[in-house]
C-alpha cells in the first residue's frame, strides 16, 4: 500500500513551525491513517440507516456517542451506547440517543451519533520505535500491560522492517506462545500485526524528524490489529551524516593496506625494546617479502635497510604505513603520508581519545579525511596478515596460517587472540587491532574479508559499534557467504537511557545488538573463550545439508550431557526411524541402545565405532554427528582418533561429507587424541561435553541465517 | 498457629470411604480453614445492624446476597448487592435487599442477607502443591494468569517450607519486582502471602495422603493474601518407605569402606588385561599400605600375595570387598561377603538394572539389606580415596593429592574427572563412581565426606537423585560447612509427566531440582567443564567476608569483558568510595581510570599491579579481587605472576587473606604464569575473561548459601 507521505510532512512541518516536540492525539491518528496504521473507526451519522451502515462496515461492536456541541456529560444525558452488536441494534441505538438527548436538553443541537469501533479483547500488545545513536532507526515488538515490562520482553529490528522481519518479531519475544492461542483464546491474526509493525517502521525511516513512537496498547485479535493509543515524538535537529567511503574505495584501500607491496614504518628504530624496533624485527623476521622502508630522522639505516626522513623520500609507490612515534608526531607525520598517496595508516601510538585527547583525535580524522588516508586505530597493536608474512605489530610474530581472520578493539583481547591461537594452533589469516576506531572499524574488515579468498571466518570483539547500521548492513551480505562470529563487550552495563517514550524506556542497548546481530546473521558469541573456539573449529566443519543430529556415544553419561547441550544449542536430536534403528543396533552389544543417542557401550572395540560412524554419515538422512568417547582399554584415545579419521576419509572418498565433532572423556591422553582429531577435521575436546556441541551449534546457525538449510 | 489436624483427617476419611480422588469445593474449604488457609470470609446477617458489623470485621468491599430458599435468582429479584463499601453503606444494603425482595416475591422466606468478601484487584498469583517421586512434598509458587503459563515461571520448595523458605519463593520467580507493586500499583502483602505458601507445605506434609493442590487464584493485595479457588488431589495408596540407614550407620560403615584397612578383591587374577588385574595392581602400585586379599577359586597366589577361595576363609577382618567377577557370581560371593561381616561391597561388574537385568540387581539388593553390605554400584569404575593412596579401580592409579572429592554416575563422566584432575593437577581426596546406585548414592558420600578431614569440597555429577529428599536434607547441613558442587545430568529431558493439576504440569523436573539444590544450599554447575573448574578452584579461594568485589586490570578491555562476568554471576562490583579511588588513582598513570574497574593500563611496569593489589588487599571495604593482566615487556607473564605471589604471601604475613582470580591475556607464556599463580593460591586462567569469575561466583554462592555473608 502507497503510504500518503505529504500528508505526514504537512503535519510534521506545522509541529515544527510550533515548536512542539510531540504530536496530538488527533495528529497522530492522522499520521497512523496515512501510513496504513490501523485505529479505531468512527463516522458521523445523521440517520438511523447511516449509523446501521457506518457501523456495519467498520464491524461490530460499536460505542454510539451523541454529536452536540451543546451536551458536554454525554452519559448523564444518555448520549452513549456502548456495546452496540449489530446493524439492528445500531439503528435502534442511534434512536434512542437522539430521544435521549433531546429529552436531557431540548434546545441542544443534535449534529448527529458518532459511531466508533469499539476495541476489547485480543491480546494486548505494544508497538513502538526508536533511534539509536548507532543502529538508527529501529521498530520494536512486545506485550503490553505490566507484567511484560517487569519482564522487558520485547525485541527489536532495524528500519524499515520486511514483513519477514516484522513476522519474524512476533516469533521473537519470550512469550510468542501466547500469540498463537493458549487456553482456548483465539491466534492473533499475524498477518495485520506483521503489517502494523511494517508500516510503523516504515514511517519512521520515510522521517528522520520522528525520534520514537509507541502505539500502546494495540488490540490484536484473530481478526485484525488495531493501535488504541499512539504517541509519537519528534525531534527536527538533524543528526549529523555518518562518513561512509564507497564499497568500492573500501575494498580498493583495504586491499592495499591488508596486503601491501610496500610497508613504510614511521619510527622505525634499531633501539631495542621501542616499538619502532619490535615493528621492524616483527616485518623482517615474519617472512614479508615486499618493500620495508624504515622513516627515521636520523638513522641512515634500521637493521640493514636504507632510513628515510620522510615518506615523501622514499622513491616508490608506498601502500601502508605504519605508525611507531609519539602521538604528538603523528599529525605531522600525517599530512606527509597524505601527500605521499599513501592510502592507510596504521596508528599504533596511544594518547588519542583514550586518554582524553578527544581534539588530537579529530585532527588525524580530519587529516586522513582531507588526503584519503584510511586510518587503522590509533591505540592498537597493528595487523597481521598471514598470507602475506605480514607482521604489522609490535607484538610477537604469528605464522599459524589459516583461514580465521580476527579482529579486537581491544590490545588485551588482541593478545589473548595471538596467545589462544598459537597455543590451539589456530589457523589464522589475518589479527588485526581497531583500537579507538577514528576511522576503520568492524564493517570495512568485513567489506575486505568478504573478496578476500584467504579467509573463510571473521571473528571480531568489540565494545561498540561507532556506525551499527552501517555494520548490520554489510554483515547482513558478508554473512551469507561467510560466518561472523562476534563477541560484544559491555553487554551488561546497560548505562542510562534518557528515553520519553515507552519503547524507549524498555530498550536495553544489549537486547537491540542481540536482535541486529541476529536479524544480520551474525553468531554472537557468549564469552572471549567461545569467540576463540567458535573462530578456530566453524571454518573446518562442513556446512550441514540439514537440522538432524545424531549423537553416537560409548558412555552413556556423555549422552545425556550431549543431549542437555544440544537443547541448550538450538540443535535437533533426529527422531529415529526404525529401519535405522535397526540397523544400528546391529552394530552395538543388544544390552546398548539405539534411538538418539546410539549408546554402543563403553567395552566396545573400535570397530563399533568405525561402523556406527560410517553408517551415520552414509545415511542421507543424518546431517550431523556427535561423538562421545569413552577412553577404555579396548579403544584407547588414539586409537579412537585415527579410526575415526580413517572412516571419515573413506568416506569423504564416496562423496559423504557432515560435520562430525567429539566430545573424549578419558585419562591425558585424550589429549593427544582431541589434537589430532581436530588437525584432521573433527573438531574434538577433551574433558567437556558442551563445547563440540556449541561449536556445531554455532556452525548451524550460521548455516540458517545464510539460507543453506 | 495451631492447624486442626482433625478436621481434615475427617474429611479426609469421608472421601477415602467414598473411594474419591479430590475434594469438592466446599471441602476444600473446610481444609483450608483448618490450616489458616484465607479463603474468602462469608456470614449471614440477619438486621442491618450485624451485615454492617460482619462486613466490618472482614473488610471491605463486600457482596451481600439475599438468603431465602424460594428466590432462585437472586439479581433479578435484585438481591445482590455488590462492590458494598462502608459499613453505612452494608446497613442501607441489607435494607434494600430485603425490601426488593419482598417487593419480589411477597411469600418467600427471607432468612437473611449473606455477606460475602469480595475479591478484586490485587495480583492474581498461584500456590500449589505436587508429589515429586524422589522430592517427596514440594510447595509451588507462581504469579496467576495465562502469560505465566506460557512463561512457566513458578518456583518451588520442599515441603514443609519454613516462613524464610516461603519468602524466598516470593524473589524466586523471574517476574518478582511485580509483587513489590510497579508503574504505582500497591505491593503485596509479603508475610500473607508467605504465610499461606507455609500453611499449603504444612498441610501437604502432614497429609500424604495429599498428592496435588491448587489454590488458583490467589488474590494477592497490600493487606492480605485469599484463595479464590480451591483444588486438592489426593491417592490413598501409600508410598512404599525409603530405606535410610541411620546418619550413625552411614559415617561408620562407610568410613571403614574408603579407608579400609583391609581390601578383598573378589576375582583378583594375573591375566593381564582382566579388570581383577589392573584392580590388583591398581591397589599395589598406587602405594595402599594395608591388607590386600586376593580371592581367586583356583589361584594360590596374585601378585605375590596369598590367594583365598573365599573372602570367609581370609583370617583377618576385612573392610571393604571389591568385585571383580562377572555379573552371574556377584550375588553368590555378596553372601560370603555377608557372612565376613564385611560391611561395604565396591560392585564393579555390569549387567544388572542398566542392561535390563532388574531383578539380578533387586536379588543383590535385597542380600546386601539382609547381611548390612552397603552396596557401591553395580556398573561402576570403582572409587579412589588418594589420602590411603587407595585406587580401588580398574581405571588407571591416580595421585595428585588434595581436598576435592568428585563422583559420577557415569563411569565415562569418571573417565573425565580423572583425566582432567590429572592434567590440570587438581588436588583430589575421592574420586567415587556411583553406577546404577542400587545402594549408596549422593547423599551417603556427602555423609561421608562431611567428617572427612581430608576433604573440603564435594563435587558430585549425577543424573537423577534416587531420594532426593535425603539428598536434599543432608546437603542442606553439609553445605553450611562444605561447598557441594553439582552437574546435575539431564536437565533438557523433562519427559512428560502425568499430572491433574495445574500446579503439576508446570512442574518441569528440572526447575524442582533447580530450586531444591538452592534450598539445600548446593552451588549447581552448568556444564562437565564448569564442575571440573570449580572443583578445583573453590578449595584454594579464602572466604569471601563480603560482596564488594574490585576489578584491577592492565587491559581496558578485559576489564569490561570481566565486569559483564561479574553481573552473569551474581558479584557485586563495588561502588568506589572517593578517598578510595583517590588511593588508586596515586598508583595509575593519569590517563588510567580508578572507579571499578581501576584501569592500570598496558603499559605499566609491575610495580603498578603490586600497588593497587597491595591497596586492594589491605583495605577493609574490598572482600574480593579480579585481576586483569596484560601480557606487555614491561610486565611479562612470569615476572607478574611471582610479584602477585608476593604480594598475597606479603599481605597474608599481615593478616589480609582475601580470594583472588586472575584472567590472563597474552601470548602463550601466559599459560605458564597461570599454573604457577594457581599452585601458589591464585586461581588464574589464559585466554578466557569469564573462568575467573565464574569460579569466584560460586565460592561466593557457597559462602552466601553457608550464612558466611
Amino acid at each position: 500500500m502507497a503510504h500518503d507521505k505529504a500528508a505526514v510532512r504537512k503535519i510534521l512541518d506545522k509541529i515544527k513551525a510550533e515548536g512542539r516536540t510531540s504530536l496530538t492525539a488527533p495528529e497522530g491518528k492522522l499520521v497512523c491513517d496515512a501510513y496504513g496504521i490501523a485505529v479505531p473507526k468512527e463516522g458521523v451519522a445523521t440517520s438511523a440507516a447511516e449509523a446501521a451502515k457506518i457501523a456495519s462496515a467498520m464491524g461490530f461492536p460499536v460505542v454510539l456517542k451523541i454529536v452536540s456541541p451543546e451536551i458536554l456529560h454525554k452519559t448523564e444525558a444518555g448520549g452513549v451506547l456502548v456495546g452496540v452488536k449489530s446493524a439492528e441494534e445500531a439503528e435502534k441505538g442511534f434512536a434512542t440517543i437522539m430521544a435521549n438527548a433531546k429529552k436531557y436538553d431540548a434546545k441542544a443541537n443534535l449534529l448527529g451519533v458518532q459511531v466508533q469501533q469499539m476495541l476489547a479483547g485480543g491480546q494486548e500488545v505494544i508497538i513502538g520505535a526508536v533511534t539509536d545513536p548507532s543502529f538508527g532507526k529501529l521498530v520494536a515488538f512486545g506485550l503490553g500491560g505490566i507484567l511484560v515490562e517487569v519482564l522487558k520482553d520485547i525485541t527489536f529490528r532495524l528500519a524499515p522492517a520486511t514483513r519477514e522481519d516484522a513476522l519474524s518479531m512476533l516469533d521473537g519475544i519470550a512469550a510468542a506462545e501466547i500469540l498463537k492461542g493458549v487456553r482456548g483464546s483465539d491466534p492473533v491474526h499475524r498477518e495485520a500485526l506483521a503489517a502494523l509493525i511494517q508500516h510503523v517502521s516504515e514511517l519512521i525511516s520515510d522521517f528522520p524528524d520522528i525520534t520514537e513512537m509507541d502505539l500502546n496498547p494495540v488490540f490484536a485479535t484473530k481478526s485484525g490489529a488495531i493501535a488504541a493509543d499512539v504517541r509519537i515524538v519528534v525531534d527536527f535537529s538533524p543528526a549529523p551524516a555518518r562518513y561512509r567511503p564507497s564499497h568500492d574505495d573500501i575494498v580498493r584501500d583495504m586491499n592495499r593496506i591488508m596486503k601491501p607491496n610496500a610497508v613504510a614504518v614511521i619510527g622505525a628504530s634499531t633501539e631495542e625494546g621501542k616499538i619502532g624496533n619490535s615493528v621492524m624485527k616483527n616485518l623482517i623476521n615474519g617472512g614479508y617479502k615486499g618493500e620495508i622502508y624504515p622513516i627515521n630522522p636520523s638513522a641512515p639505516e634500521v637493521m640493514g635497510r636504507k632510513a628515510y626522513k620522510s615518506v615523501k623520500d622514499v622513491p616508490g609507490v608506498i601502500d601502508v604505513a605504519v605508525f611507531a612515534i609519539p602521538a604528538k608526531f603523528v599529525a605531522q607525520a600525517l599530512v606527509e603520508v597524505g601527500e605521499k598517496k599513501i592510502p592507510g595508516a596504521v596508528l599504533i601510538p596511544s594518547g588519542f581519545a583514550e586518554t582524553g585527547n578527544v581534539a588530537g583525535q579529530q585532527e588525524i580524522v580530519d587529516i586522513g579525511r582531507k588526503y584519503g588516508v584510511r586510518l587503522m586505530g590509533p591505540n592498537i597493536y597493528g595487523f597481521y596478515y598471514t598470507p602475506k608474512n605480514l607482521c604489522a605489530t609490535f607484538c610477537t610474530a604469528y605464522d599459524v596460517k589459516g583461514k580465521a581472520a580476527l579482529s579486537s578493539q581491544s590490545g588485551g583481547i588482541g593478545m589473548a587472540i595471538i596467545g589462544f591461537s598459537r597455543s590451539a594452533k589456530m589457523g589464522v589469516s589475518a589479527i588485526v587491532g581497531l583500537g579507538n576506531k577514528s576511522d576503520i572499524d568492524e564493517d570495512d574488515l568485513l567489506t575486505f574479508f568478504e573478496q578476500d579468498d584467504n579467509t573463510t571466518i571473521i571473528a571480531q570483539h568489540c565494545e561498540d559499534l561507532k556506525d551499527g547500521r552501517a555494520f548490520a548492513e554489510v554483515a547482513k551480505r558478508v554473512s551469507k557467504k561467510k560466518p561472523i562470529v562476534m563477541l560484544k563487550a559491555g553487554r551488561t552495563s546497560m548505562g542510562a537511557r534518557a528515553a520519553s517514550s515507552h519503547t524507549g524506556a524498555l530498550a536495553g542497548n544489549d537486547k537491540i545488538y542481540e536482535d541486529v546481530l541476529k536479524q544480520s546473521g551474525v553468531i554472537r558469541a557468549r564469552s572471549l573463550r567461545d569467540l576463540l573456539e567458535f573462530a578456530r573449529a566453524i571454518p573446518i566443519l562442513p556446512t550441514p545439508k540439514g537440522e538432524n543430529v545424531l549423537i553416537i556415544t560409548g558412555a552413556g553419561g556423555s549422552g545425556v550431557l550431549l543431549s542437555d547441550a544440544c537443547v541448550d544449542n538450538n540443535l535437533s536430536l533426529m527422531a529415529m526411524p526404525p529401519d535405522l534403528d535397526a540397523a544400528f543396533r546391529k552394530f552395538i552389544p543388544p544390552f546398548g541402545a539405539a534411538g538418539n543417542p546410539v549408546d554402543i557401550t563403553g567395552g566396545e572395540p573400535p570397530k563399533t565405532y568405525q561402523n556406527t560412524v560410517r553408517l551415520g554419515l552414509e545415511d542421507p538422512r543424518i546431517h550431523a554427528l556427535i561423538l562421545g568417547y569413552w577412553h577404555t582399554i579396548i579403544t584407547p584415545p588414539m586409537v579412537f582418533a585415527t579410526k575415526m579419521v580413517e572412516v571419515v576419509d573413506e568416506m569423504r572418498a564416496k562423496g559423504f561429507e557432515k560435520p562430525i565433532v567429539a566430545s573424549l572423556a578419558g585419562d591425558v591422553q585424550v589429549e593427544e587424541a582431541a589434537e589430532y582429531l581436530f588437525a584432521h577435521g573433527i573438531p574434538a575436546y577433551p574433558y567437556t561435553t558442551e563445547t563440540p556441541v556449541a561449536v556445531l551449534g554455532a556452525k548451524y546457525k550460521w548455516a540458517r541465517g545464510a539460507g543453506l538449510i
